[in-house]
Order: C-alpha cells, then sequence, then structure tokens
C-alpha cells in the first residue's frame, strides 16, 4: 500500500509499504477515507523531535473498518468510523471518569497518512457513524479525529459556560476549533487571537465576537480592555510556547480557567505566578473519544462544519507537500485523500 | 497598646507602641479579642522571608470595633467582628466573581497581634456576627479569618464534590481545617497525609476516613491502593514546597483537581508533566471573605469547630513563646489573648 513515511526532518514521502495486519485479537485494520496533518506532525518535520529512522506518520483518520480481530464486537467490517488519535480500552476506571488519553493501555495511534491503519483497542477507539456519511461531510468529520476534539476539550478545561467570554491564544486549526467549542458551550464574547487575514475571517465565520492582533503584553492589555478590565472567565490556549501559556495565564480573569492544549514543549510555570493569578489551569491530550458521538451528530446535523480548517486537498501521494505548505504557512490544515 | 514586633528572625517582642487611628475614611479600628500566630508568620520567623527592620505581624483577628471611619456603613463600633488577612472592597469587579484577595485594592492586614488593629476597607473587609458570641466559640471564629477559610478554599479550588475522594497534604492547622472542608463539602473518603500522632487524632475527628503517612513517592503509591489504582478525585495541597505540590499533583486522577493554599516558594512546575496529568490546578491566598457568612453559620450552628486547631493559648505578652513553640512543632497554632 501507500504510506507516508518521515525520513528525518523536511524529508516526506510516500512509498510502496506492507499494508498493516491485525497483530493483536482487539486490533482493527481500517481503510482510510481521509487522513490529514497535524500541527503536532510538523514537530518532527521541523526538526523539533528527532527522527531516528523513517518511520510511517499521521494520526487523524477517518475510514471503513477492513477487518477486525477477534475479540472486536463493536465495529465491524463495512462501518465507516472515526477514532480518536489515541487508542483506549474506553472500559477502565480512568477512561470510565471521561479521560481516555489517560487509558490504563492507552496506544498512540501512529501511520494513519496511508492507504490503510491499523487500529489498537478498536472497540474502545472507533465510533461508527450511523450511515456512510455524505461527501461533503467527511471533512469535518475527519476534523473530529483530532483538532476539533482537541479545541472542545480546551474549551471544556477552560470551563467554558453559557453567557461567559472566551479568549482563543492561537488561530492554527484547533484555535479555530476552540472557537467553535466555545460558541457550542454557549460564551457569548469569544475573543480570538489572531493576525492572519484568513484565520481572522474564518475565526469570525465560526462564531468569534472580536479579533485581537496584538501578541504577548500587549494583546493581554487589549484583553483587559474587552473584559471590564479584569480579564476572560476562559482560556483556551492552543499554542503551546512558553509565551503563549503566559499569555494565556495573564488573559484570565482571578478565578478564570485555562485550559491548554499546545503541547507545552520545555514549559515551566511558575508557582508564585500561578498562585497570584488565581487561575485554575487544566491541560492535556484531549480525550476525543470521549466527544466523538456528541461531535458526529452535532457534525451530522449541520450543527458545526470544523472541515472548514482543511483549505488543502491533495491525494496523498502528494503528502510532502501537504507538509511543506503548512510548516510556510501556506496552508492550515492539509487534508490527505488516499 | 501591647503590639507584637518581629525585630528579626528568631526575634519577636511585645512592646508599648502607639494605638493605631482611622487612616482613610472607610477604615475602622478593631479591638482585638483573639489573634494567633499563623504558619506564614513563621517564614519571617525562620528567616525564610527577611525582616529589613522591627515591624508589627499578624493577620488573623477577631474583635469588637472601637471606631469607624466616616464612610464605614455596614459595622458599627461595638459590633464583634471576624475579617479575611486581606482587606478588599468587595464591590469591584473580581470581588464580584468570589475572589476579594485579588481585589483591584487589596490591601494585605498586618499587626494583628496586638491590642488594636487598624483594618482598610471595613465596609467590604468585615463581617459581623448577629451577637456577641459565646467565649467557646471565640477559637472557631478566630480560625474563619484566615486557616478555616483557606482550607475551605483548598477544597473549593480542588472541586471537592459529594461522594468523592479527598486527599490532604499537610497536617498544619490549614490542613486539618480542610478535613473539615472537605466533610462539610460531602467527600466521602478523606485521606489525610499525616505522620504526628496529635494530628492524625484531630484529622480523623474532623472526618478524616484514612490516613497515610508515607511521603513522597511512597506517598502517593499508597494513595493509589486507596483509590482504584487511579488517584483521588480532589487534592488539597496545603504545605506550600515543591516536593508537596509534586506529590498532590501525582496522588490526584487524571481529570481530578488540586487546589494548592500552601504558598509555592519559588516553585516550577514542569508544563509537561501538568499537561500529561490531566489534573486541573488552582491555588492563591483565599478569598476568606466571600466564605466568612457562610463559615460563621456553620461555627455557630454547631456544625464545625475548627477552633480546635489551637492546641496553645498565651496572653499577648507571651507571643515569642507562641512563635517558639510553633516553630520547634510543640504546637500546631497558637492563640493569642491581649
Amino acid at each position: 500500500m501507500r504510506a507516508t513515511i518521515i525520513h528525518a526532518p523536511g524529508d516526506i514521502r510516500v512509498e510502496n509499504v506492507p499494508a498493516p495486519k491485525i497483530t493483536a485479537s482487539t486490533d482493527a485494520i481500517v481503510r482510510t477515507v481521509a487522513a490529514c496533518v497535524c500541527g503536532s506532525d510538523l514537530w518532527s518535520y521541523r526538526g523539533v523531535l528527532p527522527v531516528a529512522e523513517p518511520q510511517p506518520i499521521g494520526h487523524e483518520y477517518v475510514g471503513i473498518v477492513e477487518e477486525v480481530g477477534s475479540d472486536v464486537s463493536t465495529v465491524r467490517p463495512g462501518q465507516f468510523v472515526i477514532g480518536s488519535f489515541v487508542a483506549s480500552d474506553n472500559t477502565c476506571p480512568i477512561c470510565r471518569t471521561g479521560y481516555q488519553t489517560s487509558c490504563r493501555h492507552a496506544q498512540w495511534v501512529n501511520g494513519a497518512q496511508a492507504e490503510y491503519v491499523r487500529i489498537p483497542l478498536a472497540d474502545g477507539t472507533l465510533v461508527a457513524v450511523p450511515e456512510q456519511p455524505a461527501e461533503d461531510l467527511i471533512p469535518s468529520l475527519l476534523a473530529l479525529s483530532d483538532v476539533m476534539g482537541t479545541g472542545w476539550y480546551a474549551a471544556r478545561a477552560a470551563e467554558v459556560k453559557p453567557g461567559s467570554t472566551a479568549v482563543v491564544v492561537g488561530d492554527g486549526a484547533v484555535g479555530l476549533c476552540g472557537v467553535i467549542a466555545a460558541r457550542e458551550l454557549g460564551a457569548e464574547r469569544i475573543i480570538a487571537m489572531s493576525r492572519h487575514a484568513s484565520r481572522q475571517k474564518l475565526a469570525l465565520e465560526f462564531g468569534a465576537t472580536d479579533i485581537v492582533t496584538e501578541r504577548g503584553e500587549e494583546g493581554v492589555a487589549r484583553v483587559k480592555e474587552l473584559t471590564n478590565g479584569i480579564g476572560a472567565d476562559s482560556v483556551l490556549e492552543c499554542v503551546g510556547t512558553q509565551e503563549s501559556l503566559h499569555q494565556a495565564l495573564q488573559s484570565s480573569r482571578p478565578g478564570g480557567n485555562v485550559g491548554f492544549v499546545g503541547f507545552p514543549h520545555g514549559s515551566q510555570i511558575e508557582g508564585q505566578e500561578l498562585f497570584f493569578s488565581h487561575v485554575g489551569l487544566r491541560g492535556g491530550p484531549a480525550p476525543v473519544r470521549a466527544y466523538l458521538p456528541d461531535l458526529i451528530d452535532r457534525v451530522i446535523g449541520g450543527r458545526i462544519n470544523p472541515g472548514k480548517v482543511f483549505d488543502l486537498t491533495l491525494p496523498l501521494d502528494e503528502a510532502a507537500e501537504g507538509y511543506k505548505a503548512m510548516a510556510e504557512r501556506r496552508a492550515v490544515k492539509t487534508l490527505l485523500r488516499p
């Protein structure tokens, strides 16, 4: 089959490799209908994470179940499924609290930018769509596999409530999905921090009420101006740098909440700063699995259309260009069709 | 009047000084009925904080209003009052969200270990008890001024809910009050981390269901054993060291919450550790003012008796011994009677 392999930073190739096989009785093999490139895939593409040897890449996918292991009972061949980027059993004590990405048996999905992908713990990980979805829903369903679920978790971790004010730090695909989530959870005012015209436009379409183009201290000051001088009730941190996390904490009102979903590479949080901020802080890899049934309903019902974050669609064989466009910020997010 | 002055680390003296006067029209002068020594007073006593020059000390107090400034309208001379250790206007946008210790006009109260104390922003800071309380209620009412309110905030920040499991890290006065708070907020299981027999006894009396004597990694392992292997729903961090904060984070289940009220001297929180923990973290100086009316009711109604944390009562003139006993861990908390 054709699969995307990262050989080294900047070196993405689509190659012929053996198709994956069932290796555990709880596995499923999914024929990928669509996959995409994640901001986190760019870490190795940019050399932030090392690439020790050529390896398959990709963890966002929708597709048709091709084959299941003997212990799989909740999905069957032929079904159109979506799964989280982390496989989970969905039954352990942690999964039952709704934090499936901390599942005792969690396994990170990999190799999804390919014609087929092996999904471990298929019963706990995959959710079947009631019927074969219309073609135009596929991008939005694909977005649920990571970015929309991650934006949703950012809003939940930031405790967005009806009538509240939310700030979204970061205008990448996750931040834009965070705007959708904040709107769906009832935020009355949604301030998107963005300096890119096309992303501002999408943020406004998704429900942002204000755009702040300033960053850092100036960005914080602007948010304060817009929030009665005290800061926002909820801040969704969707970047993942020391600076963006600091900006998020400063943009929250005392007693407010920051949800941080940008992976905080080497960030340190000053205990004393957090203490005096009175801000609640929760982060982590989004437990997408917990939200899939609800988010699938919202997509199929036409309430949300997160697939709009894909502004570049390419055949799988052109994955390298998909990475390049994102790395050069010519694209927000690339969808790949095998 | 007689007042406690710290001259240098280890050097506490009770001296004659001029009585405080109204300096702003929003001030009140309170004749102190009882004051006490805070764990945080020991920071300067132990030399953790510098003592540049002799200064008054103490921020926990109950007493009788002696005099009020011309703009004070909610308390009047003769009333028995309790106030927070931070004066707040209780009307600014931040106060209205319930975070009075972040009040825009916040001022830290000081000099309460004395016969009289000046309380700024009296209308926003002081709460009058309906009638002159019985003598045996005074220690518990005094505890509301800081430690009980702080334990309450720890439990609220840790989102203790009915039926949940809570861990209390720290068996000082705040930790012990945290046990009371966790019980009042409905925790079903309350695990107190303590290795002192007398404090364990009080923790059990206050509602702890389990005592864990181990610390650090061993303490975390013991908590996991007691919590289905996943950690507690809520952890109240009432110590304030890098180690205790780390222990608290590790003791929480994914998706649980840590409330940290021990001042985190120089602590650093690893963004990545917090991220993968999925734990919600909120700290800060407790907004005691928000809880005073409710906590006063609970004390007067006999539901809670936090005054039991005072295991040493001394005349004000013996404040130095009160500090020494706490610093040497001969006393949990010292009550001073002018």
